[in-house]
């Protein structure tokens, strides 16, 4: 179509599809392609397709087309997605691009540049539909209809005194649902007990109130609480999904990457491993020094050398379960610290099921491996004692770095595993001597 | 105030706060005194109060109440909600409470009860704004503001069409904007182009579509195009938190627990994770007979022995931070299948990065404990190639596994984490006979 230039088709092929869809369909496209497609829709649908492009692909966009149009579209997308975009591109060129921009835009830009990435105020939109508290119900229909377009959702209204500062909500269903009082006042039917946040509150923290108060959007106020912004639900949804990658990241031992994993380059990459690994294999360390101190142990019963990895990977990987399972339980609030007592010792329970299960899977191999039946119950024995450490290890840890109010899912991980190498080495040897005896 | 049966009082605190927050204050209380109190809200308020008890505290109010209490209080709950918490009452007592709810909402939960749990059928609500296509805005409004009030949520209205298949969809915003052009029909300013599920995908699924497209809702369909329900927002984020906490908990090596960590009793825990820790036991017999094969290289080089534990600790770790980046990065579609070479060549740029790092770190004290400086070379040598190992198949696995459709989250780190045990025994080794010679 494009190469035709058949005007026709192509604002019909804008307008008839849902514009996630008609993004999809561009991603064929090259960027000065897909650009010359998109002066096809009007504004507000150019800006709608665009925000379901791919990121890197928007920010190759914007630097290589012409300033006029690139102002264009960034007064028409959401201001918190516009100052994402502006931060990819070089200082001089945003001034030049925000001078092109209609005052207010510029100003609401401005304004959420000042908040740190990561914040509530980074995050929220300036659109938001807010209404004051004298209005009826007759009048609030008649300013919505007027302010609807250019608002990025109308689900909540958020009401406001003379002053601006937040005063209640009231949703867009009790709205239309006192369409026959047309005279009520929108300060006599607002729910005031409201859920806000505060500008400079992580990002976590919202997406935390937003899934507990089951809200489509919150409302970001500052210390006096005046209402600055809006954060939507499409928003929260992707810090979710952010919070959850970075997590599992962290389970990892990856220091969580800011970008995605695409677009992060390799030393950047190396570095948020490296460092990690790093601590990972100072904990590797220390068992190279705990076994060189027992080595008249492994000289007498070389047999048990074979065992070192199987022995140290049981206690390791039990431990990263029970952490993996009491952290993920206390970020969704399934469990909490007070349960301390409850937890350690269902995880102790567990530790001795699971230490038994695979102590008995182990004897068989051990009495085909060791010198006597009597010398191969180091095996299973060993193996039980080890697990209930993987467990205990790695409930009590997590609990632990929360009580201190360290990050949990950062820090346990390689605690845990570092103290199961050593510990298992430990328990390994001395289960050997007291059987053995020390002779 | 309970004490003192003090009417006004209760009513005012169920009234006054958001109902989030009387469910905080509740659970101070035990099951019968909560109970007590919530009869004192409107019925409503007070479904909607009970929504946000906490889950356990729901099931046990259900179980211990009067039937034609609890049976209001499920006419007054979203169906979805509803269908679940029968669930896990007794079968003769649903039928006993269902005989006792009015036949519309009947009819609903019995529709719902027949999607299995999990699918899109199971997560829907069948109070849904939907209205037919022939009306005018002017009759929109009045027919919503009857509506509304028993509607979950009125954020978009669905259009349908006379015999109710699904035709389109108008969003409140809208409507909200067409209040000048009262005679319009909805059938002419509907966009056609819609998101929907079917009722038996999965809702994993769901909860991708709903992110893909940044939907507040979507609506369900059986085959026919015909209007099932509409799976709401704060379901969404509750999937996306679900799906979250089960892929971490498939990274630990855990089977994804169906209930909550604090629900789900010590024996079915113990399955759960003794089946990974099971086949991850398995590869340690591997590693086990594999150094057995070694024995003579062992005996004759025991230092190398203390190494162990680091080695193969190294080539582990390093993989599941590949796998865990790659799975991830998959799962938000940062990056896709095809991209497979540029991926795999990454991870290899960055293992050799990783490598060279640890390599260095691992010099000193190699050439600490072991007998030349010569031999303390196999150290960093090893290890340079294990972490390459690690990066390597920490990449390669799951992106073999996606390709062949099996979960990558689910199968990758027990592979990943065998297979590097045994090579880094095995590349250990080689390094060593090739510098100290084969004699």
């Amino acid at each position: 179509m494009l190469a035709v230039n058949n005007v026709g088709e192509l604002a019909e092929f804008c307008t008839a599809l849902h514009p996630a869809r008609t993004a999809e369909f561009m991603e064929g496209l090259d960027a000065p392609e897909a650009w010359q497609v998109l002066q096809f829709a009007e504004p507000n649908l150019r800006a709608e397709i665009f925000s379901y492009l791919n990121y890197d692909r928007q920010v190759e966009m914007l630097q290589e087309q012409d300033d006029t149009q690139v102002a264009d579209l960034i007064t028409h997308i959401p201001a918190d997605d516009a100052v994402d975009l502006l931060g990819e591109l070089p200082e001089a060129r945003v001034e030049h691009l925000l001078a092109l921009i209609p005052a207010p835009d510029r100003r609401d830009i401005r304004k959420l540049q000042t908040f740190a990435e990561g914040t509530a105020g980074a995050l929220m939109t300036t659109e938001v539909a807010c209404l004051n508290q004298r209005l009826t119900v007759r009048e609030a229909f008649e300013k919505l209809s007027r302010q609807a377009e250019r608002l990025e959702t109308i689900h909540y209204i958020y009401i406001v005194d003379d002053t601006n500062h937040l005063r209640g909500v009231v949703s867009t269903r009790n709205l239309v649902s006192s369409i026959g009082k047309q005279e009520r006042r929108l300060g006599e039917m607002m729910q005031t007990d409201l859920v806000t946040v505060g500008a400079h509150e992580d990002q976590e923290h919202v997406a935390q109130q937003v899934a507990k108060f089951n809200l489509l959007a919150i409302p970001v106020v500052d210390a006096d609480r005046h209402l600055l912004g809006i954060i939507t639900h499409d928003d929260v949804i992707d810090v979710v999904i952010e919070v959850a990658t970075e997590d599992a990241q962290r389970f990892a031992a990856v220091d969580p990457l800011e970008d995605s994993y695409a677009r992060t380059p390799i030393l950047t990459l190396t570095w948020k491993r490296g460092m990690w690994l790093g601590i990972l294999f100072f904990a590797g360390l220390f068992t190279a020094l705990a076994l060189k101190h027992y080595q008249p142990e492994l000289d007498r019963f070389e047999w048990m050398v074979w065992f070192i990895p199987l022995v140290i990977g049981s206690g390791g990987n039990s431990g990263s379960q029970s952490s993996v399972l009491i952290i993920t339980a206390m970020a969704t609030g399934d469990i909490q610290l007070r349960d301390w007592m409850t937890i350690i010792s269902r995880e102790i329970a567990t530790g001795a099921l699971l230490g038994l299960f695979l102590g008995l899977v182990g004897l068989a191999p051990a009495l085909y491996l060791a010198p006597t039946a009597w010398a191969a119950m180091i095996i299973p024995l060993t193996i039980f004692f080890v697990v209930i450490c993987g467990t205990l290890t790695g409930s009590v840890l997590p609990l632990l770095f929360k009580r201190i109010s360290w990050d949990p899912a950062l820090m346990s991980n390689p605690f845990v595993a570092g103290i199961n190498d050593i510990l298992g080495i430990v328990v390994y040897v001395t289960i050997a001597r007291l059987l053995l005896g020390n002779a």
